[in-house]
């Protein structure tokens, strides 16, 4: 399984701006945070992205883009029918290729080399078969996230194979079908924001597009594909970050700023701040 | 003097994004950095505000003025000739009243109840004149502001008559004719990014735009206004941040949440960034 081709989605009306947030990344240099998103898609090999906008986004998002602009087709998405929809937007541009997906409002911070879109894509690679990056996360964030339930593949860290998947589910709908089992207790595995997702999942989409006028969602969608495709969960070693939250900017860009070449500077400045009130 | 009109400039290429850029104020509601300043206006009695854009800004702008948008008028910068020009393109919001002038890329945190601009207003109405809100900057940072020399005004604290105005002077230059008799030593006042201009001031910038084809200094002008009219310099009680730093943005992000109603909470996650290393 080969990834050449990546789909960000940022036409949400609450997400559209994020991605032309301004933040300075590890490297020292402001970038929006497109630009970040499409770096970690190029790491990965993923170098030609399409974006799903909000109609009339476009030209905002190619001024945002930087020296990746040539990489960029954009789909817009009007008459949105959520996220599954705004995903199956772009089967013009994947065609029936496999392909690396990262959501619009969130940044990801490797802890390794690889960064954690390199992580997945090379395990999906290993496999063959679509895998979703996750987290484990706290039960009382699960109402921010997707979560999936499964079982860890036997002799494999960091790798489960998925049975559920649920758009932020209350406790009790966790405590019933998404316990995994060697996780620590009261902690679920989320999604992170990433995944690599395959034709079968277009299909699925398409699908219910077809059979509904509401909306579609990406996760139920997944939990189909679980019952007929080989479909994996992966613990990258990374943190992920949701632009969307209340401080989510603010703490991106901490977050890249401690973990960059301006650490010390970055951390001066910060307790002359909090000193100076 | 009953100020009542703002001017904000945000056409430079290098700045037209800022005020477009999401932070989350001291209240804790994410706002633009536009809705801020416009707040900051209007916290002075200035509700009336023309913004000067780059062409084909006008609608981001719009979208980004949240709920201020009906007090907005815009003026296009087309064939840019510097910050002297732009100021000059609000002259036919202003007419003949003296206004409330922001730059676009800036914003303050006052340290005392009275917002920065409501500060320099109320010395403006009592003087009846131009007034530039200053601070005391160490000399290193010269090279990034505009700054004034001349006299302390007998009697009064934190005011002073300008007798000169030099943009982003040398340390040399500034020694020469920017020393402020009481300063703290290597200390100069450097422009706050806020300030209350005549029609004096647009008179004066009319006259050199006419005079000359090349770009035209607001630094100059104020010079010149200086030699003809009252002109006075005010240290505002507050910081101002550039927030066309490279970390600008992170910086007047930390001041505004560190002085702020969610002051524990940031303190709290910041920490956790911080140790999370």
């Amino acid at each position: 399984m080969n990834i050449t081709k990546a789909v960000i989605t940022a036409a949400g009306a609450a997400q559209r701006t994020l991605p032309l947030q301004s933040l300075v990344d590890r490297d020292g240099v402001s970038k929006s945070a497109l630009q970040i998103l499409l770096e970690e898609a190029i790491s990965a090999g993923a170098g030609d992205i399409c974006v799903v906008v909000y109609p009339g986004d476009e030209a905002a998002y190619k001024a945002a883009a930087g020296p990746h602009v040539q990489r960029l087709k954009f789909v817009a998405q009007d008459h949105p029918r959520g996220y599954g929809d705004a995903v199956a937007r772009a089967r013009s541009f994947t065609g029936n290729e496999a392909f690396l997906h990262l959501v619009g409002d969130h940044l990801s911070l490797s802890r390794i080399e690889r960064s954690c879109a390199r992580q997945l894509v090379d395990i999906a690679g290993e496999e063959a078969c679509a895998v979703s990056a996750v987290q484990a996360t706290r039960e009382s964030l699960l109402t921010n996230f997707g979560a999936i339930g499964g079982k860890r593949v036997s002799g494999r860290a960091s790798l489960y194979a998925i049975e559920n998947v649920l758009e932020k589910p209350t406790p009790t709908e966790a405590e019933q079908t998404l316990i995994v089992p060697g996780l620590r207790a009261g902690h679920y595995l989320c999604f992170f924001g990433m995944h690599v997702l395959t034709a079968g999942v277009m299909d699925v989409l398409e699908r219910r597009l077809r059979d509904t006028s509401g909306t579609v969602s990406l996760s139920d969608a997944l939990t189909a594909l679980a019952s007929h495709e080989r479909y994996l969960a992966y613990e990258v070693q990374g943190a992920r970050y949701d632009l969307g939250d209340t401080y989510g900017l603010l703490n991106a860009q901490l977050a890249l700023a401690l973990n960059g070449k301006d650490r010390a500077d970055v951390l001066a400045q910060l307790l002359e701040v909090v000193a100076s009130r």
